[in-house]
């Protein structure tokens, strides 16, 4: 499958019809579903294959951010070999468990996988939390970036950020 | 690698060594992380090998319950060609999710993939979440049983548990 092929795949799998209650509280007819293109496993295997070759060298481990970025970062260590972390998203659950369950973070350069960018800040976020248990983090990696600002406030903070689509390729 | 050095494997790379504080207050200088052998890539292409002859035939999706099913289900989705769904295991956090991610439940036979099973008590109540939405579950699939009723527990709901090992296996 080439590039262009997998995003109109993950468009088909990803884009339901019907009525949905956006957030905000407007419906809407269509809805883009993330996680679609994660749990079909020849899309899974497709989209690792690309996004393995835009990853920067010297990782020590692929850091998977919780729900979204941990299908993704299980299937690309798998893949590549380099050993993965499951960073959870919310301080309020670290009471009985760490940020980053898998392996230790100090010292080790890791980069953030991530399903779906918008603006940035979930990837920020994650970014000094994981820096401030002593981890190298210069390199961000996603699916799909909206083009919201992202990867500007990312490099605002020494993140460089990746992509595999732009949102409005897969329009 | 056979069954016996994966239990090695296993013992060798999830348990630590150093002062713990443990959920009940007691302090110990071993701890178990179940993320280890999740986050080793090696390990993972060993264990989802053994674990893919046990699922039952005829599965829809496997359904890897959040956070340590997650990389399990998506190796296996990956190994087996077989979907998976990621599930949320707090109610509480369903404001602006679903349950069930990555596709639709009813109607679907799926079996509850999961890493560690103690009491199953777990397993029993995504079971019910699962089941309420029209899911047919009649089968779990975990890596370690701890032995501490959790076959019986999802035996007296009609879930049949198989694991990988037993906790006595892992020594």
């Amino acid at each position: 499958m080439d590039r262009k092929e997998l995003a109109s795949a993950i468009a088909r799998v990803s884009r339901l019809e019907g009525q949905f209650l956006l957030r905000s509280g407007a419906q809407s007819t269509t809805y883009f579903d993330k996680y679609r293109f994660e749990s079909d496993p020849t899309l899974l295997r497709e989209i690792t294959a690309h996004l393995a070759p835009l990853l920067p060298p010297g990782l020590d481990a692929l850091a998977g951010l919780e729900l979204g970025g941990v299908p993704l970062a299980t299937a690309l260590s798998i893949y590549t070999g380099i050993p993965a972390l499951f960073v959870r998203k919310r301080a309020k659950d670290y009471g009985t468990c760490q940020l980053a369950e898998g392996g230790t973070v100090a010292g080790r350069r890791l980069v953030i996988i991530e399903d779906v960018v918008t603006s940035g800040g979930q990837v920020a976020e994650s970014t000094h939390e994981l820096r401030a248990l002593g981890a190298h983090v210069a390199d961000a990696l996603c699916v799909i970036d909206r083009r919201a600002g992202g990867p500007e406030a990312l490099s605002a903070i020494g993140v460089q950020l990746q992509c595999l689509f732009t949102g409005s390729e897969l329009g």
